[in-house]
């Protein structure tokens, strides 16, 4: 397999499992090795009284673009830590873009950047995550002997 | 009213508009000038196929704990910023508690330190927020003119 | 002043005022609108006693490099917060290069991300500063009237 | 030798090594496993021209603290990353005070909380530094035989 072929197969099979992301309309819109980009319509259900899109699911978009970039290696790879900067508000009926892209990866240890904005190209937050890589695979897992 | 009147009038008043807490089954233990105490039981809507709270609802219960901390002085305040460490793992059926401390309040910034654990006393993150108040408070838009 | 004369204009006010980039051997190599690259050999009193480079002069360099590309507008900009992410050790005769670009500006509100790499070219460390605008200009107050 | 005797026996092994902190006049004001408070007068040598200290000497401060925190347990424990916030400045003349608390210690991480004070108790920053265990000890190496 190439190494897009295998990131394209970890997203696969990660996303099988990811309730979280199938349960809030995440979609996937692109993976490449270290990459990643989700897409995610702000529905009435992630807004408060005021049409306002709750920061944790901002959050949630960003932190899934991390987990779908850093797992493109076949080797599973968690959140050690985030930092996350509210940039500007978004709204009931926004389409939100996260793109991760991978800044460091050495040993166990990564670093990546995510940028969220909306349908109009504005930034909504800005996510710098910390992956640590972990045992287990997707690939081998996911593909059972008959 | 006493400061500590303010806090829990600001927190119903918050409550009410907050349908993600109200969904995710989060619960105000306690409120102070200052600090807030949360709960949230880790139902299987919560986690994964295995059995594990997805990182960012833990975010989430966590950034509510700082908001309601944060805002306990009838001044709205928004998160600018935050950032998370994932120390260990939430399951289904963990019931988590998230205290909210503030660390700092000055001019129109704060910054609240948030500790999640579990059921067991065991520590499973810690998150740092950075608030920023803006216009507007809430006693006065709760209570209307006869 | 086209934006590039006053970038310019602006590191210059800075630098004659920064001593400790001075001490350091701190050089500014470039400077554009919302950006800039500094370099810093690492002496043997930057060191400890194994001639590893202080972590705190990483992230001087750093956080003068944010501070010079956040300071490129005739607007005075100070820092309000940042990370770090310590990669990997610099030594005693490495020449550390920091470039700093603007990731947000937005109202008072600016996000720089920063890299630091050594003279090989290998990650150092990665730094995300947040700024906040002050009053106060650089050029206005630099020029004196005879 | 008891817990305190170790926590005090590392920090003499680190000084000695510690020739920033020796440049920079940072001293050891008390240890404990997990804890270290540091003071640091601000000379006229980490100022600016119109006496303000530089942020990058608050950090190093603050960094120290949390290095001699960590390495309390006869473990050589290293900065993976840290975030600060600076909150007021601090002036030529000023002596910090920075007082580092332990937060998490599990397996190979830790996490610690520094507060960074003037003489007058006004808080000038927070920090929280994330650390990693690495190989090696202190006293066993510094106790040499004869």
């Amino acid at each position: 397999m190439s190494p897009q072929e295998i990131a394209e197969a970890c997203a696969r099979a990660m996303y099988v499992d990811d309730s979280t992301s199938q349960n809030l309309g995440i979609e996937i819109a692109e993976v490449r090795p270290g990459y990643a980009k989700l897409t995610m319509r702000v529905g009435n259900e992630l807004t408060n009284g005021h049409g306002l899109c709750h920061g944790g699911y901002i959050f949630i978009l960003a932190d899934s673009a991390f987990a779908y970039a850093c797992n493109t290696y076949d080797q599973r790879t968690v959140a050690a830590g985030a930092g996350i900067e509210f940039i500007a508000p978004a709204h009931a009926g926004d389409t939100l873009e996260a793109v991760g892209e991978e800044r460091l990866r050495a040993g166990r240890r990564g670093v990546y950047d995510i940028r969220v904005t909306n349908q109009n190209g504005e930034l909504v937050a800005l996510f710098r995550g910390r992956s640590a890589t972990i045992k287990g695979t997707f690939i081998d897992s996911a593909v059972g002997a008959p």
